[in-house]
């Protein structure tokens, strides 16, 4: 059966709803509603009639439509017989988000959700996990109070998360960050679906162009690498694995009760998919941001460009550490820059336009570099605390990213009205980063996606 | 003869004082005004009576009153016969902003300044740079238009840096995470004062408590590692040297006309002087932020506190990475703690509340860290997003700062909710983080600053 209907169900049925807006069972109707989830919605408690203005059932076999995903909110003891019940109710898809498992040691009790998920033909996500969270389907599980977060722009990247609190922090970064989001899904203890059903599920999935995860174990590592080679050939995978270290992998035990294994052979596993690693959970953004709004790189030859000398040299260091290069300006390329720019302007890389650049000399410097066939990519460096950047530079650096297939990644830091701009220039498709080297380090990452 | 009238002169004049309030000259003249400067301030300029409704002077020498600081904004050629005005004046202090002199080859005429300079007395900033701000004096004759930047609260950090735009773009960051800040000195090609009697100024200056600094050359190496050494004794000091790499140190050559040298020299130096290497701007704030408002540790056993096992796990690596060891919780600890916390809380380090964390059981966790003589700093992980977490966080962690003298750092990441408590946190004297990585990287900072 198909994980389709985990994040497109035509109606959904939280078992342990509650009226109380603090209970997890009642964030969780609240959310659907307020996200603006368009199927139906059937709150399912014994102890009331009306949850949240809807009407509420006794039991989900109570309920007289059909179901297409059951949402279980109940204490840890009693999932098991609400498992039973979504089976005689033919509910396919069910969502456990209730912990009390394998997590705290109860591994019997796991035996026991999977063995009925097994025969009664239900596929389940969880248990100990936050769900899923849609931003098309507008389906939303994470029991988490909704002014307490924000709401991701609609997008491509999609993120497969074994800890709740990763995904809900993720998704509410994305938000800050104004990062297009498609789906957040928290498998937990993966008693059922797991990250190699999840990942292929993905690798179909038209609304996902960008795979982030973040991983603490692995059980199915053959499997894994088959589907993650498979993915990753039509789209990037970017992986935080924690756990690296002797007392992580530890704190991973008793965490999600994974064993997080050597890291060594993590790594050449993730290397042998063409999965991408990330550091922490801010360098998967940076990566990922880079992926999704550019092309691959094709080769590393770099150009800076930049209006802040000592910002031009950060970014030539991170550069050259992290194995690319800095691109050469050929005698041609010099002789048509000298003439456009002034005197004080000396024509190298990293191209330094001085404290006086205005937009026309990036608009300049940017096509002359991206023509040029020795450059695979450019970094461009935006101070706007100088006089003479304008508005202009938007609608410059929009049609400068519609006229060339190669990436350009920007760099600006300050407050309020650098950090407009920067929206702005987020918003024409330039992937902006706060540092030199975080910018010099997402370029490896479109160059990698070349490479393979 | 001092500096100090670089940082609080009673009068300033403005030497190419311009009524536009495009142009480095106008601008800072309305600088000065905005900022609330309480000293005289005279524009000079030949061609004008009035600019921005002060009197404007013919020359620095049709000045009445006395000058304590020389501003000059004129171009290179004619910025030695402005100098030879401010001596005969009596001026003893002047900033040269104008660009113009070695870093574009002009050594000559940078050797002439020098000469003028040494015979008429006078002690020159620059030339090259964007001068002083200082929160307290209220002096401000960086040339960038304040709409375009947020001023910083007023703080004990200072900041020395070789670049202008990385001065520009560091005041301006700082005002953006409410970093408290002192002084931004830049000294451009450092023909006068240089890198070394800066530093024996900061470490005498009662308003700086913490030093960074951006370097991409020294000409006085053994003096520098003398007085470095001297400072840091008293003061940490955070260091970006850039210039690293082999393209690095000739992107610097071209910018501020400074020999990079070889960078294991540089880190061997400072290692030897007891400065802190930071690898970028992002990272010396992370470790300035920490230094600033928390006690260096005593050791290295770190006790993490966490609400989402996840971050738990990824704090962990991150701790052992860097050489930090997780604290022991001893039997007595862990019983005193079992009475406190429900039955799914495992007392362990990493100690996960799980996402029922409350107020109280952060206080406890953080309480009992901080009085077990094994434990010498504390990582502490707040995730917003969920529900029990209230402002009387806020009130438990001052009271908890207040109590202990050893370091906490705070970890947080999301949307506006998040970011606002990240502040209240902040004010409270708590350094905020945005991932787990980045808070023990800066502990590693307050561990390395004990072990000197």
């Amino acid at each position: 059966m198909g994980l389709e209907k985990f994040f497109q169900p035509s109606s959904i049925a939280i078992i342990g709803a509650s009226r109380l807006p603090t209970k997890a069972g009642g964030v969780v109707v609240d959310n659907l509603k307020k996200f603006g989830y368009g199927g139906k919605i059937y709150p399912v408690n014994p102890k009331a009639d009306k949850i949240q203005g809807l009407e509420c059932y006794p039991s989900v076999k109570a309920i007289e439509g059909d179901v297409d995903l059951g949402v279980v909110v109940v204490p840890a003891p009693v999932v098991n017989s609400v498992l039973e019940e979504c089976g005689d109710k033919g509910v396919e898809n069910v969502i456990v988000l209730s912990g009390g498992f394998s997590e705290i040691g109860e591994t019997e009790r796991e035996d026991e959700l999977k063995r009925t998920a097994k025969e009664r033909g239900i596929r389940v996500l969880g248990p100990n996990c936050v769900g899923v969270l849609d931003t098309y389907s507008k389906v939303d599980t994470m029991f988490l109070p909704r002014y307490r977060m924000a709401t991701p722009l609609k997008g491509k990247i999609s993120l497969l998360t074994q800890s709740g609190a990763v995904g809900a922090t993720c998704v509410d970064w994305a938000a800050r960050q104004k990062l297009g989001f498609s789906k957040m899904i928290s498998y937990g203890n993966g008693a059922d679906v797991d990250e190699v059903e999840l990942l292929q599920f993905l690798k179909d999935d038209p609304n996902t162009d960008v795979v982030m995860m973040y991983l603490e174990g692995l059980k199915r590592g053959r499997e894994f690498i088959e589907v993650a080679r498979e993915l990753s050939a039509e789209k990037p995978v970017v992986v935080v694995k924690s756990g690296k270290t002797k007392h992580g992998a530890k704190a991973v035990q008793s965490h999600t009760g994974s064993l997080a294994g050597a890291d060594r052979i993590y790594d050449a596993a993730f290397r042998k998919a063409g999965l991408l690693r990330a550091e922490g959970i801010e360098e998967m953004f940076d990566f990922s941001k880079a992926l999704s709004r550019q092309p691959p790189a094709r080769g590393n030859r770099i150009q800076i460009v930049t209006c802040g000398g000592g910002f031009g040299v950060m970014a030539t260091d991170k550069v050259e550490e992290s194995g690319l290069v800095l691109a050469e300006i050929k005698e041609e390329r010099k002789e048509r820059l000298d003439k456009h720019f002034p005197e004080h302007v000396v024509v190298k890389n990293p191209l330094d336009l001085t404290g006086d650049a205005t937009p026309r000399m990036f608009e300049t410097a940017l096509r002359e570099s991206l023509t040029d066939p020795g450059v695979d990519g450019v970094i461009v460096i935006f101070l706007f605390q100088l006089p003479n950047l304008s508005y202009s530079l938007i609608t410059v650096v929009e049609e400068v990213l519609e006229e060339f297939d190669k990436p350009v990644l920007g760099v600006s830091a300050g407050s309020e009205f650098s950090a407009m701009h920067l929206h702005l220039l987020e918003e024409v498709g330039l992937p902006m980063y706060s540092s030199p080297e975080r910018a010099a380090n997402a370029m490896t990452a479109l160059v990698g996606r070349k490479e393979r």
